[in-house]
């Protein structure tokens, strides 16, 4: 479903070319301060137009229609809306029959019989996460004082992301990425044995951000290859901060206290400049195709913002799940 | 909460040295052939024994005690039930003073405000996943003919397995290793877009697996340092057969009838049988500590059924959600 | 939580005098004609404007913002917007300290800590039954070839309902009444054992319908007074058509195939014309008061709508969840 | 499904003639007293052997499985089972091609395909009320200080009651009863607004109990013929107490700190000694049939602490979500 969280429960609905997106974020405790203005920075983070983005322009102004009262969130619904307006439906037209490699559209058509909104991707697009970044600009301030930062490390196996960017322009190519966050600041205590690990319910988050291949927590992969010796985190004081922190700050899936930290890989954009071949679900055939509409180069530099916005969502609702927003009064 | 999924729902309950662990499963269709025997395979595969797993010996008998009749699942819920017969308490007695690093003792400790059953990890034990195992005996039924196989690709990075097995014991440590998972014969259309993605279900599962460090599908983090016009899967036949997969059956979130591939880190077993710092939480002083008990040198030998499990649970989910159950017949 | 559903699943938002309400239907199967003028129809049957019900003009026109394309669902989810127009928030701003006998504005600002939407009930007015007449529109067409229908059956204990709201008027009063639903044509195997029953589902959501006060299946509350052999309905054919339907079409939580009935009370809308005495908060004193705002004096007279709606939603989850909509085909 | 609550989430399994029923409970707070003898003065209420019920005799001894630990829960799931011992299958082989009137035979049939486990009703038996007795007896103690009463007010429309029981008997007949249910010391603020209002979970677990045909909320079917000035409750002090309570304790699905007050139709018994027509699924015929087995002249005698315990579910699920249960310390 579209929809996500047990206590902080958010619900996004929406297309690239239909009228508008949005989301609903049901569970937000009443007196949060809240106006149209807090989610312009982070909106504005996410938004296309820096190298590498998106030529698409859409001013992303967003409109809170339900929730909020005075200033302030009430308890109810909080429903925040974004008008589609730099729409040119015509870019997608002919690409009913031709499935682009890499996207969702022969998924999307089988799944949904044909009547799926093909445009842009329609409710598979990246535009979605317009919704998730709103929602993650209301959990932030539930979880205070928990602070996120998350950073794109390295861009086609680079950390001179620049010089990435502008070759993968340069060949019409598109590039992958990795993209680094940490939480700091958190309780002892989020998070359950099992179903509802820290780390199972982010990484649910985390693979829908569409193009995430992979999610590491603190070792990762690294682990595999490692003696348990190494690997183990020795407990220094009672507050339980640990010499290492291998476990990103999750032990049997609930958090130590010490920081959060995890990795995704980001693969690169489907849609590149140059022609390349896809096939023709109507001949049979492969054709050379060159893919309209406006797209991202890399799509990992506007990964940041999300990443934290889906860390905020997952945690806040461990946080109200566990009656922790009485402790901050 | 210790339950998961949506149609084909499985709860699951039990301490490592309790009277015993089990599961629940709900929404199992009526018809399916099943008996105790059944259950045999898969659990012989989990249990311990073998070189490099803990000499625990339990039969692991399971016990059906609601949902089956005449050899059929009836379409009530099927509870299976483990009981613990080599329990020896009197290992742990000690620990709880000394939270055994990289373990959840400190933080169960902390959020069940020290009523936590701490024997043997309690609830947290690994013994748990024998109710996955279980669960997932079930599961592999309802999608046939779905095919599902995992195996341990390497262990302390090294292929030679085996090897790295007597050298760990010898060290008195423990190793990880990388365990992939691959599924055929997958019908489109199973998963949906954003948080029921067939990835983030899977992996959401996958990090309720114990020792879990990262996943990542099909070309995962190397998806990060390639070029789009490398990444993409190109289709080739009206199916929807791609050439490469480095999509991994996926996208979108949902299946494109290619296979399902993904591999998961395991770190090392936190219990190591050489003496480790460990922290007394009543001295505030680092001793060197023996663990007692008994424990695997690597759990990564145990994990292959249990990661075919989790990903038969993912698939039955989807399976009856989607009503593909009922083409079958 | 403001959803509801596990296939067919509404989310409602919105308040009295905010931007506006609605819903967001997720789980609504791809290939259902839909456009704005479908909602229309009930839409009428449930505004205010007749006798008896409230003076609020609102023209109540739905906006489709997401889920549907060329006229058609696309299976991503459906959300329906109402502007509100014709508010009025002055006429509440007095009622903060007195909270008005009957309605929520005690207990929603405790539960909210005073950070309620208080203007015209906000978040409890029944203006939010907007959403789910609109969810239910959709709902029937999924469910087809069922047909409901509810009726007014008395008003004030009376089966002469115009005389009642004529003299309900002139007192100054407001009135209850008894609305009746009966659907048809349903498939058998609808519901489950226990907590998914037929009377369990329905009986959740029309206690969302505010000023229910209680609801019966069939025989009701006069099966408490009959003899096991009066109650027991005897099956006539292999079908499963039984002679007498005391059981309201329901078997152990299970459609038969008869017909589906039941009836709710509603209460006198807790508005009322004349003087009545209402506790002052600061005072600590009852004080004479007149409520001002716009009101029905019986919103029975509109409940029918609704009602079909939440058993048309109801019916659709049960549907969905049953893989009924693919026998349709 | 077989699962119900959010926080405090109950799953019930079993049949009447397999080898148990059991229930386990998860979300349990850690740190509540709890062996096994706390279970058996409600189930001893339930059991049944007084006049009027089933001479079935169990010993309904409770077996705590998991979850409790040196007599505390420990915060992991609890599971509590029944081994059912008095059964006799043979009663009832004869029955598949006779559906018992008023059972669910036939639907059950019908739904699961032929597959359900008919002895004794399966899954359907009244027996599982064993498993919400015991989810209730651990939801009593966490919603502490709040008191539940449950009692049977009349049978067959006569407050005489063992007068009623007696003609009952005597005809071979079976009746039904009104059974109510009142709660105290509520706090203000449990339940939420439209579908999570506390009528409405209520009302949802009620239908889970066999036999249940209507329910109603404080002045319920009443309530539809008064005028709104007779129906309001007057506020009369600060903490929000009331003169009446038509309301039975609820605004707008919320605790306003009055008692709860419901009640609820209980149909008589299906099963009666006395012959009656039956459907013959072969024969096409109706055929007179006495029902063998052994069943309750008068189910409604063993409801009060099935109510009680359903109304205890509901409030320690609002209870949790509120995270009321940290007030207490």
């Amino acid at each position: 479903m579209n929809s996500f969280g047990r206590k902080f429960k958010i619900s996004i609905f929406g297309e690239s070319h239909g009228k508008s997106v949005g989301v609903t974020v049901d569970g937000c405790p009443p007196g949060i301060k809240l106006d149209e203005a807090d989610f312009l920075g982070d909106l504005d983070r996410r938004r296309s137009g820096a190298k590498g983005t998106t030529p698409r322009l859409e001013s992303d102004l967003p409109e809170i229609i339900s929730g909020v009262f005075n200033g302030f969130s009430t308890g109810a619904p909080i429903t925040v809306v974004f008008k589609n307006e730099d729409t040119r439906s015509k870019d997608y037209s002919k690409l009913v029959d031709h499935p682009r490699p890499g996207h969702a559209d022969f998924t999307a058509f089988k799944k949904f019989n044909g009547f799926n909104d093909y445009r842009g991707g329609g409710h598979f697009s990246a535009r979605l996460t317009l919704a998730l970044v709103s929602a993650g600009v209301i959990a932030k301030k539930i979880i205070q004082p928990i602070d996120i930062h998350a950073k794109l490390k390295s861009v086609h196996g680079n950390t001179d992301i620049e010089q990435e960017i502008d070759d993968a322009i340069g060949k019409g190519e598109s590039v992958g990425g990795i993209v680094e966050c940490i939480a700091t600041n958190l309780p002892i205590g989020l998070g359950e044995p099992f179903f509802d690990s820290v780390e199972s319910v982010i990484s649910h988050l985390v693979f829908a951000i569409p193009a995430t291949k992979g999610i590491e927590f603190g070792s990762g992969f690294e682990a595999a290859q490692m003696y348990g010796s190494q690997h183990n985190d020795l407990i220094v004081d009672k507050s339980g901060k640990t010499k290492t922190n291998h476990a990103a700050g999750i032990n049997g899936g609930i958090t130590n206290g010490n920081e959060l930290v995890f990795r995704i890989a980001v693969k690169p954009t489907s849609s590149i400049s140059k022609a390349q071949g896809t096939f023709n679900m109507k001949t049979g055939k492969v054709e050379n195709l060159m893919i309209g509409g406006r797209h991202d180069v890399c799509v990992a530099l506007r990964v940041p913002v999300i990443l934290e916005a889906i860390t905020a969502i997952a945690l806040a609702d461990f946080f109200l799940i566990s009656g922790m927003e009485k402790n901050q009064k």
